[in-house]
């Protein structure tokens, strides 16, 4: 039968999965796991506030939600001292990769970003028919000043940063990251990724320069706020490269229950704060957990823990595969070197109990 | 301060909002409408089995959906008799819409529409870069024959159907649809967009041909099953054509609320069926109503009725003023000769109560 006559993108694509979710794999081994800290969540959950607002509005959802976002734009613009129109909400920060990369992305244009860094960015890139270059990670961290040189070099449209670091956990004090932007090409726009800022060092962080037109800061109620099943983030930048999203975006693509779930979070910083203590106090322990095994713990500004196996990837896929047969799902970065590590998100005590208990096992298994 | 350097498709869009939302008319009106029955949303909300879903689902919201959304997938699959690979979970219509373009539009390409059809469609053709041809209606209906002469006459690779239709509420017997289909040119794919499909009879409806590589059909949760707020629909179509979705869709963007509130209102058919009732009792009232003033109903398969005014734009326009004056959220088409009428959505009784005191008022006024 006739077909579809794809776009030249399209025919050009190969078909793609940028992350197999924990559903697909507990279906393919025919039961749950026990443990889910792989996908970087917080176990911890949303705040009681968020939980509660989300109950109340649930009657509600016949209502579609405001296409303005308005309420949460302006509690959001608030929180960080920026002006509404400098604030556009996303379907997480993968929705708003998707849309920053459909404005300036058309084919022959070059991107930047780091070889292991956040796949779905890359996948964002090829659906907008853009051409990546990867820069080698440098002592586990992103070659921040590989990414300029390439940059310039490559005459880049885009440059892709995550600050703190996934997979590896880690980070650049912000003042580089200014220093890097002081000196981007001006044809550059810089996507800084920073959906782990709620657990980093102040040092991490640094002032949002809201008439920057060459910036974009993404943020995310995915992570420290228990929210990732809501689908739901914003990302900052200069007020005419926001109203640009308005071109592209899903209007009415915010769900209304995520708008006001979110705007209840925003509003529980205390929670904020004692969920923060948790997973720094899990990460510690699964650090601890990695070492009396032999694991080298990365430092994390982040509610994961890098832990290097120390040998290649294929053993530090045969201890995370030793864990999801022992019901505990985590990860592990793509790409060498950074897949000497395996990769294990904050978790309950009891989640962390069952890690204790199954590594040791593991490390026995694979080294016989 | 250097601009971002954009595409040429977002160079040359301009700046848009597809439809203000009432949250929007509200802020400049300053105050709350007491009827809201312009959106086309159900009133009567979602089954209590839904609402009870998200409330469950609540505290989980820390983890991600699944994104390959098997479990509803599977459950709209066996709803509809065909493969699970035959269905793709989309961010309501528009989400949908938005994302079939983009496997298929790119600049260049021409895509036919009805002129007065549902403008998001026409806003995803212009972010891909589309030529769009919009075919004028014919007795308020889409004029199916001209769409098809148009896709042959301009080697269209999309043509877009709505049925039943918004903004007029009419409807096409499926099989005349179905001798469409069979008369396609081979290079053009047919949305068929049937987000009111629940309320219209049987005949407007026809089979679904999963096996077919030429037609989407996209349904929603967002009408008759009173969950706009949600943003869930999906897309059924060839395997191979909705395998082409997994290449740029946000396989994380899907609601982990929002994927176990439909599996809800899809196992409650008794309530929908129950809604459907509702909602059709309540256009009944419309239509009298309309016609007590002196208004003519058109015949409706939707959850809303046009009312023809019996004159221009501009008195139909001064209609609708009088309502949103006295808080009656309704809206209207854009384009002549459909906007001598005004779109009233299926209200609660007190919303048409409200109608029924407001109307007259509002016919003296215009009339003096």
């Amino acid at each position: 039968m006739p077909q579809p006559h794809y776009t030249q993108i399209i025919r050009e694509l190969p078909s793609s999965v940028p992350f197999v979710g924990p559903e697909a794999q507990e279906r393919a081994r025919g039961g749950p796991f026990r443990a889910r800290i792989g996908a970087n969540e917080s176990v911890f959950g949303p705040s009681p506030r968020t939980v509660e607002a989300i109950r109340a509005a649930a009657p509600d959802v016949w209502k579609y939600g405001d296409p303005d976002n308005y309420d949460l734009r302006q509690a959001i613009a608030d929180f960080h001292g920026v002006g509404r129109d400098n604030v556009v909400i996303i379907e997480g920060i993968d929705g708003g990769l998707g849309l920053a990369n459909r404005l300036v992305v058309e084919p022959g244009v070059n991107v930047i970003t780091s070889d292991g860094a956040y796949p779905t960015f890359n996948f964002h890139v090829a659906a907008c028919g853009g051409t990546l270059t990867k820069v080698p990670y440098r002592d586990d961290r992103q070659d921040i000043g590989g990414v300029l040189d390439h940059a310039r070099n490559n005459n880049a449209r885009v440059a892709y940063l995550t600050n703190p670091d996934n997979p590896m956990g880690g980070w650049w004090p912000g003042k580089d990251i200014e220093n890097l932007i002081s000196a981007l090409p001006d044809d550059t726009l810089l996507l800084v990724d920073e959906a782990y800022i709620d657990t980093a060092p102040a040092e991490a962080n640094f002032p949002i320069d809201a008439s920057n037109p060459q910036v974009l800061r993404f943020r995310t109620f995915s992570k420290a706020y228990g929210m990732a099943g809501a689908r739901i983030g914003y990302c900052i930048g200069e007020a005419g490269v926001i109203t640009n999203f308005d071109k592209i975006r899903n209007h009415y693509g915010i769900s209304r229950l995520s708008q006001i779930a979110a705007q209840a979070a925003l509003e529980d910083q205390d929670y904020l704060r004692a969920t923060v203590e948790r997973i720094s106090a899990a990460c510690r322990r699964i650090a601890d957990i990695g070492r009396a095994n032999g694991l080298e713990p990365l430092p994390t500004a982040t509610n994961f823990v890098a832990l290097d196996c120390g040998r290649d990837g294929a053993y530090a896929k045969a201890i995370m595969e030793g864990l999801l047969a022992r019901d505990i799902f985590v990860r592990m970065p793509g790409v060498a070197p950074l897949n000497r590590c395996i990769r294990i998100s904050a978790g309950t005590d009891q989640d962390l109990d069952l890690l204790e208990a199954a590594l040791p096992e593991v490390m026995r298994a694979v080294s016989a």
